[in-house]
């Protein structure tokens, strides 16, 4: 069977049950609770972070994007990056965007302050970080409605990689109730539409035990 | 003609200039103060940050990464990434090591601080972050060591992007003698290897205004 090494709010981890479902590849999930840096999972990845795909024949796969290459060459029936070279520089820019950008301006102060900090016992969360977070993705959402505004999806007409990147972000921060949605409505709509997709439910039914998320996270019309 | 915008001290910058010599592929390189955020240049990255390469066709193409990714499709007569999956997989962890760990836990220490800051007017370097990336640095060299006494390059039996993108970034530092290649002498064989290929010549002859290189930056037998 093939195993994704993962954690239930890491949104790279989401990122790649996202591309398994849509690509209708199973796998079983393995939580790894990367802070106890177990030696047998630094053997498989010395870097230490999820998410790991271990594919059916053995292959090691390590990193949400290096992983979402590798599920588009081995498993290329059900394209999400799309179908020319520019269209995927596009795709991969956004991905590059949610994946770097948005991370470091917006995921690492307030999932990392609100939620790892809890879990990994580092203390309480700086509220300046967590007041950092909530100003700076209000950019983000802007962006995202200035983008289907123009374009059906993010990168384009097609639904693909860099809308399941963007929404596996955003459902972590979902989780813990700090997307302002209100004041994005557009960009409220395309989560809307991305959520209701088959290869969301296993996201929408994640339950970490004493933090359950609020009533919205799993309503189809939130 | 191709363009490329472009830092001289940018590793990023300077994998896709390494790419561009291996693929024998010209580009007119223009430097572009990301820290003025010229509206023109965010018109063309909404992140604002270089390498832009904008290739013959007109396509805008955004991202060290997502420009390595295009132009192996674009012009994959020399391959760079590898012949398989699984081989690409392994060229493109590596490469995410070096962007992402090697960036966070070394270039943004040593390079931002030392660098960076007296460009963009931002003070004095923060002594405990260069002394963290002077620590840092060694586990990564050790790293490089641990692969080549394995293989004959980064990534496997060719050389190829992995090598290149950890060249592009150890060159930076190396600019700024802040790589303890004494510590290290295989990984120091290794990039003397990597530095002493055609497409590296742009970057040894690269010099920046009141900021000369250390004698031996340029010296192929350093």
């Amino acid at each position: 069977m093939r195993r994704l090494y993962h954690l239930p709010l890491s949104p790279f981890s989401r990122k790649v049950r996202i591309i398994l479902g849509e690509k209708g590849l199973e796998a079983t999930l393995i939580p790894e609770k990367v802070w106890e840096r177990r030696p047998e999972f630094l053997a498989l990845n010395p870097a230490g972070e999820v998410p790991v795909l271990i594919d059916l024949d053995g292959t090691v796969v390590v990193d949400s994007q290096v992983i979402a290459e590798y599920l588009e060459e081995v498993y290329p029936d059900r394209r999400l990056m799309g179908f020319d070279p520019a269209a995927r520089a596009e795709t991969r820019r956004l991905v590059a965007w949610f994946d770097q950008l948005f991370q470091t301006e917006v995921m690492a102060h307030l999932l990392y302050e609100k939620v790892n900090k809890r879990f990994m016992g580092g203390g309480e969360p700086d509220s300046a970080k967590v007041r950092a977070g909530h100003q700076n993705i209000h950019r983000h959402m802007t962006y995202v409605t200035w983008l289907v505004e123009r374009r059906k999806w993010l990168a384009g007409e097609e639904y693909g990689l860099a809308d399941l990147t963007a929404a596996a972000h955003l459902s972590c921060l979902d989780y813990i109730n700090a997307v302002p949605w209100d004041a994005h409505l557009p960009a409220r709509d395309w989560y809307a539409r991305v959520k209701s997709r088959p290869s969301f439910r296993t996201i929408l039914a994640d339950h970490i035990a004493g933090m359950p998320p609020p009533r919205h996270y799993a309503d189809l019309d939130f």
